[in-house]
């Protein structure tokens, strides 16, 4: 046994959890000091009434509010400063996001540039913007990437075949406002790669080399909602209990990973959604398998932990067959909730996985993964999947 | 299984965690924006070169400290306006607390009280005080109270023979900073009590009716670091990794008890305290045992979970028969340490037991408890301890 090495937690970020508690949201404007709102959502959520329960408590507490849907899946740039210039001529003083990952991260974003100058490209990376927002409400509606309790919001310029990330102490939710009421109509197919992409927060900064004490018993925990709800929230005829429990193991993921980054599967994501638009929860879903078979001899004691928490019976196992369990057991999930396999089926091909690949090796999620990965690396684990 | 009832979970303090990490104390000071530090800390630490740690670093940095040591164990009101008026007077912008639970809550307290009007006495309760004090920096040299990152501190007014808890969001430190180092030489016996009140706070959160599943989390891996290694941290002879885990373990049980409370053990020993004057950490061992005999029926799947995190081999058992494991193992565990067993080696009386139910039935950790206890349960408690 040897001490814990130095670290750091902070999760800076208030969880509000619980069916019903979008109630709330009216006390908790007046709370952060809000007079005037502006929310941010997308036309979907808005058309199927959703934004309208926001709206009604507003109502009733006569708190002002101004809408902003233009956000379209993997966020704009020129969307977050659209929103940013609304924000500032509408004179709102604060944000309530209520959407995807991709309205939250356009939430937080939009807060923060309408304090901060220049363009949002120029604070990629982490701990870049000097100065934070204004107060940001985060309501997810789907389970899966954490944006509400994240450091990280992730931007896209499509026409420049570029994504990134801008992370750090300004970039986050103030209140993490998490009703797993509003997960409940979710269709199977979004269910399940959203899912999987809680799942691999939790899992990648478990298993890689800046994970720390605390980021492990919230990585556990989640897991283990995981393994227990994942094919409920998918598949089940009354959901509210396994939805409850994918909400909160996707919020419990992000304020795990905050401090520790991911892993492979989420260096690769990011060439992958730009270059080839492939959805954030796909591209894990495909991923994350095969990104386990590679990592495992790099910490095959976390890897059997893993097998551990999905009930996979290792007591008369080695440790080394016991972590190709874990690994057997995601795959098996993936199986179970008909989650995506192919790269090839989004257009991926072999000529493309060597620029891919080059491009993955950039990201800060290469340093910390558990077993050293070469761009030759990344390319077979690619082909792996097509 | 029914979906998680509504909470909120926040830690308000950033917890920086790992051997040598003392040494970054003036950077921490800086980022803060202190450029004169009030030191609070006791005669014993100044005495035995503790706190010179501390001073060596911020004079290689030329930050300005002032020092307040009138500390005595389970602190007066009285030495916190002491503290806050020197504060003032010196005109120190930031304070350091190194020391155990009593010099941490009277740092706290300091800082408070050096930016709310009145007596802290009539900040007693939830969130009362409606300022912030200036940051604070909070360094344990002790394993057990978690008061660097619980939003409590508790402070006596002896001539009155009353205790009061004074928390809420601004009884908290900026930054726990945690190096165990400072806790290697720590003897025997207080290292006992210590981790007893760290496994108490685990333990009381993570049983009562108020906990949720963010608190469990570090609950189970705080008592999972206290079943491991407080025995070796107590009785060992090289016991950095122990004192690590057990430092870690009190830290990450605060976080847990924060939006929770806890239960029976410490709603009685705050009269014990005040009444009686046993010490913090004798009180907690000498009770815990026996609240859980108590409590038990009220919370069996817990207390079997307990036992498994304690190694009790429980697969083969009822799980009325594991939860009484889980009361077992605690229960050797105190048997291992050598810590205090009888509340009649400290003066208290059959006499005595009535008027002290009575005042900690006026506890908040009461209606938090698994089983519903009156005053005449905490009498047979009490006198099970004897
Ligand atoms: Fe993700
Ligand atoms: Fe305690």
């Amino acid at each position: 046994m040897s001490h814990h090495g130095h670290f750091i937690f902070e999760l800076p970020t208030r969880i509000e959890f619980g069916s019903g508690s979008l109630a709330n949201v009216a006390q908790r404007v007046i709370e952060l000091g809000g007079n005037r709102v502006l929310i941010v959502t997308d036309e979907v959520l808005a058309a199927i009434g959703i934004v309208d329960r926001v709206t009604t408590v507003l109502d009733e507490a006569k708190i002002e509010h101004v809408m902003f849907t233009d956000v379209e899946p993997e966020p704009e740039a020129a969307g977050v400063h659209a929103g940013a210039d609304l924000l500032m001529s509408s004179e709102c003083d604060l944000v309530i996001a209520i959407g995807g990952g991709s309205v939250l991260d356009t939430g937080k974003s939009i807060s923060l540039m309408s304090r901060n100058p220049g363009h949002i490209r120029e604070y990629a990376g982490l701990g870049v913007p000097a100065s934070s927002g204004v107060p940001v409400i985060a309501i997810p509606t789907t389970a899966g990437t954490g944006s509400e309790a994240a450091i990280w919001a992730v931007i896209s310029e499509k026409a420049q075949q570029t994504k990134y990330g801008v992370g750090g102490p300004h970039m986050t939710a103030d209140l993490a406002l998490c009703d797993p009421d509003l997960s409940v109509s979710l269709p199977p197919r979004l269910t399940a790669v959203a899912g999987m992409d809680a799942l691999a927060h939790a899992l990648e900064s478990y298993v890689n080399k800046a994970t720390q004490p605390i980021s492990e018993a919230l990585s556990e925990k989640s897991m283990e909602l995981v393994a227990r709800s994942l094919r409920e929230a998918v598949w089940g005829a009354d959901t509210l209990a396994a939805r409850s429990d994918m909400l909160l193991a996707s919020t419990m993921a992000a304020a795990a990973f905050n401090p520790t980054r991911l892993g492979l599967a989420h260096a690769l994501a990011m060439p992958l959604g730009a270059k080839a638009k492939i959805p954030h929860g796909d591209v894990i879903s495909i991923l994350l398998p095969e990104v386990m078979r590679f990592n495992v001899v790099g910490n095959p004691s976390k890897f059997a932990k893993i097998a551990e928490i999905f009930g996979e019976r290792t007591s008369a196992m080695s440790q080394r067959r016991a972590a190709d369990a874990g690994v057997g057991a995601v795959d098996q999930l993936v199986t179970d909730i008909a989650a995506p396999r192919h790269l090839g089926e989004y257009g991926v091909a072999p000529e493309h996985l060597q620029a891919l690949a080059e491009e993955a090796m950039t990201s800060g999620n290469i340093a910390v993964n558990p077993r050293a990965a070469t761009a030759a690396d990344l390319v077979g684990i690619m082909r792996r999947c097509l």
